[in-house]
């Protein structure tokens, strides 16, 4: 073959917020992430700031760093990899947590496939991971579902239908809610659920303000309710 | 409150096989875990083994090693929490990867959860986000559904059932397979599934034999096929 060696793409992770270094990022992954020049990024801001704290040796300025455009074209795409068809390794870093996982990035991972370019994930923190481990609800079959409706009667709703779900396919359902409206998606997981239902609240994972705790829905009605206002959380249920 | 201070379930990663530990765990993990004393692990074996190459201060032979049984009744997990409401802290360890997710320890955190004993994730390698990140496919809405049917004729219509769902929510399929029964499954994919279906297939990862890629079944049916063969591989699939 007379094609030059290519680049790989790694997927380097994020931090989840303010969570220490140490006990988010494997060692290797913060040196592989301070090898490479080429990024393609969800945010740049974001992106500088953990390439900083990771202590990349390269002036940030001299770095390519490059956002991910949303809905990107092809040709857009198969673009932000020419480094890599020219030799180069990239880094694909989202704002937090794992690229391509309830995060942007899937859509160039599956340009590199389609051009050949080696794909290697590497291992960092993931909040919906961590809040399935967390949870003590089903990890052998579970469901993740993004965003649902924010709309009150459609929130309902889809809170109903995916606890149908959950009681016949006996699968934990996993979903999330922009941080500002947690407080309104709690109370409508204790209003719209049945009471012997088990709700997890996941909140602040590897951050000072992680806690986390499963119990129904009738015993969440009992207890104060948690603050979760403008702190990341996951949700989770499992109907049996 | 008169209760002494309790104890943390602490849900420590297990590395994958002979992945490098220094590329898949985080040094603050590593000391966690060198801190307990108490474990609840799937397999003892292998829990010494990884406590061996983190070293472990004490003698092997001098922790607390149990393992947790398959189908324990609620009291027989009470008892296996019994050092945390006397204020030790345990780990959860199980065979490869993390705690509770597509292995054992659910049944364990939800007893935690129960008596009110603080759950911790640790973040460590799961071969089942490390392939979803590095598919390509949809990471907004995947599933996971542990093992398919053994028969063929019953591996044949999950698959399809799989591909159908996937087509109807758009929602990437995730699935396991015992390892010496790769090869089938991966035959039978492309025996089950449409021309146009992604398929990936992430082998081996964070090992020596790691390996990933995704295609249409109509391209891997014109490739030469992967050696799967006793090596822990994660199949996903996603029809659009």
């Amino acid at each position: 073959m007379s094609q030059p060696r290519r680049g790989t793409l790694y997927l380097v992770p994020a931090s989840l917020g303010e969570s220490p270094l140490r006990s988010t990022l494997p060692e290797a992954v913060a040196e592989q992430a301070r090898r490479l020049q080429h990024f393609v990024v969800e945010n740049a801001k974001t992106a500088r700031a953990d390439l900083k704290r990771i202590d990349h040796p390269t002036a940030l300025r001299e770095l390519s760093i490059v956002e991910l455009p949303r809905n990107a074209a092809p040709q857009a795409l198969a673009d932000l990899l020419a480094p890599a068809l020219d030799g180069k390794d990239i880094g694909l870093m989202s704002e937090a947590g794992v690229p391509a996982v309830a995060d942007p990035g899937a859509s160039l991972v599956r340009e590199a496939h389609r051009l050949d370019i080696q794909v290697i994930p590497l291992v960092g923190p993931s909040s919906l991971l961590l809040a399935l481990m967390a949870s003590g609800l089903d990890g052998q079959r579970f469901a993740f579902h993004g965003y649902l409706p924010v709309q009150d009667g459609a929130r309902a709703s889809a809170l109903k239908t995916l606890e149908a779900a959950s009681r016949q396919h006996h699968q934990t359902q996993l979903f999330i809610e922009t941080p500002y409206r947690n407080t309104k998606m709690f109370h409508a997981l204790l209003t719209s659920c049945q009471p012997g239902t088990r709700v997890c609240v996941a909140r602040g994972l590897t951050t000072a303000d992680e806690w986390v705790r499963t119990c129904t829905v009738a015993r969440w009605k009992k207890s104060p309710p948690p603050s979760l206002d403008k702190i990341p959380t996951v949700f989770l249920l499992l109907a049996d």
